[in-house]
């Protein structure tokens, strides 16, 4: 299993190999084109701290796991192609962040604005925002092609990498679809959330993560993609799930996030289409006209979260995270046997907060 | 030497291969998240047509110069290794017209507008746009993996090709820099301008072309790198000045883009460098006050391209193009000989107008 050890390489190995990547080989020849490239780097760098790395780490633990002998270089290998997951993640919130022009990420100005900031232009900034997403991404695929080279099946490790480049920006579009789509048909909205889900989270979360271990240790491409989907779509749904529950039973030192951030966005989660669906005549009239208001302020976040609570939909949202628990559970423990089995659902266990497991 | 029948292939498989990546492999669940997929690979084809596919020609014509034998698979390998690179092309324009929020491009709107007027809504549009963006970078990595695996040197191939698009995204923020930069030293902005040049339009246009299809044929990576760099950097930058001196003496029939675009838009192009250079101080102050208003209109494009003649500034690009052209060439004719040297020579003229060399 990955030690903190583990978690400090990581993040020694995602500085250094962006760094690499961002260095020009040639010098640019004079001092604003240096100037900006510095901080466009300053700011590569930046963006990829503060992550809790769930994805390297389950990457890396399937690989300790199934590995028969754990050879040393391997594991440095499957390490790096770890990194290329979260330096993809990192590509990915980029632009998301420009998308939905989110201030914040973990805490922090999100890259297009800090490099707005920095250039006292926000034009230039999304700009160079778009472009460092654009940087990053062809980073990740270039981290993990370099890895993929010193691991059984790289040409099979690196199409599956870029099976989840695909999936996630597949998954990006859907998701802006949904907050287009119209609201009168509860049950249509929470299978177009839970659909999102698998394409946007699940994909990168966990699919591709359990993949690429089972890939690295040698399991035939089609069974690992196979394994990997049974385990990691539920886990990853149930992940996802249970991020958008805390954002409203959580506390906010604990999340790190302010309470009912989604709410007073207007997000249409599960939650809402689930409270939507077992709302009376009133209750779905008051909802629909909060979310129909270009802003909700505290009282009405305050309100929502009433309503999700007395409409049942929070209850739902602990019973849904349960039963794909349970599903993620059930296929680790038909597809594996003994250690194994028991090492996977530890490792899966990290992407499932204990509060939300009832 | 790629024939017409070659340049109708390459649409054929451009839209085959794009088509192929956008198909989603598990159906959306909802007829919003159908409708919008179905937009954006709409516009994900439309995005991709009406290019010269001057890049995949040169790639091919590279191949067929130096094949030994002609092996028709590795051929159709090459072709869609080809595509690859104009596939990133279409990419690299949605994301730099939307940075500049350019209405236009090939003479239909651009594909961000397109989208924002598809959903009502520019912020979905610009979205969108982003993510069609990353999507088809995806694709263009996808299709030249896919493509190198029959070739020889394939990961020479797909890292030659991952570092196409390092360089143009590097080429993309010097852009910006230089955008930002002051304008008070002429001979530093020529400088950045020419950088500029070599990362943003050289290393796809020629570049990595010819190192493509060099590396195909078998060459080593070193040598095969230095050669398309001896060759390609002078082309590159040749083409590129050609397509700013065409965009000022040009007639808009000819080039599809109205007069003086290049000015309209602000644009510190090495043309307006030369022209502050040689510039005297009224001639220098009336330019400089032009390109600190916010707008110009046709009167102001007329009066720069007049200041751009009496300077010298136009026949100073007219020099400059030629003697890249010699360089090239005299590259060439180091390189290679007999029928290699002049079926290259034959290729690389392509990229340059009979109309601006002297």
């Amino acid at each position: 299993m990955t030690s903190s050890n583990d978690l400090a390489r990581i993040e020694t190995r995602i500085h250094d190999l962006v760094a690499d990547f961002m260095t020009l080989d040639e010098e640019p020849t004079d001092a604003v084109c240096a100037h900006i490239s510095n901080d466009v780097t300053a700011q590569a760098i930046a963006s990829g701290e503060g992550g809790k790395r769930l994805r390297a780490r389950l990457a890396l633990d399937v690989f300790d796991i199934f590995s028969e002998e754990a050879a040393q270089t391997n594991r440095d290998a499957m390490l790096d192609f770890a990194c290329g997951i979260e330096v993809f993640q990192t590509a990915a919130l980029i632009h998301d962040d420009i998308i939905d022009d989110s201030p914040l990420r973990r805490g922090r100005p999100s890259a297009h604005r800090a490099l707005s900031e920095t250039t006292h232009s926000a034009a230039i900034g999304n700009g160079l925002g778009i472009m460092l997403g654009d940087m990053l991404a062809t980073a990740s695929v270039q981290i993990a092609q370099q890895a993929a080279s010193s691991l059984p099946q790289s040409d099979s490790l690196n199409k599956a990498f870029l099976t989840m480049h695909r999936e996630v920006e597949i998954g990006q579009v859907l998701d802006l679809a949904v907050e287009m789509s119209p609201m009168d048909d509860p049950e249509e909205l929470v299978q177009s959330s839970l659909n999102v889900f698998r394409w946007k989270t699940a994909s990168y979360t966990t699919i591709a993560p359990l993949e690429f271990g089972l890939l690295a240790t040698g399991m035939e491409p089609e069974q690992a993609r196979a394994n990997a989907l049974s385990i990691g779509k539920p886990l990853g749904l149930a992940f996802q799930l249970a991020d958008d529950l805390l954002d409203v039973v959580g506390n906010s030192n604990a999340t790190g996030k302010p309470v009912g951030g989604d709410i007073r966005e207007g997000k249409r989660t599960v939650l809402l289409a689930d409270a939507l669906q077992a709302a009376d005549e009133a209750q779905r009239a008051e909802l629909l006209d909060m979310w129909e208001q270009s802003e909700r302020g505290d009282d009405q976040v305050r309100r929502a979260i009433a309503l999700f609570n007395e409409t049942g939909a929070i209850a739902r949202s602990y019973e849904r995270i349960g039963a794909l628990w349970q599903s993620t559970v059930q296929h680790i423990e038909s597809l594996y046997e003994d250690s194994a089995k028991d090492g996977l659902v530890e490792a899966c266990a990290r992407f499932i907060p204990q509060a939300v497991l009832v």
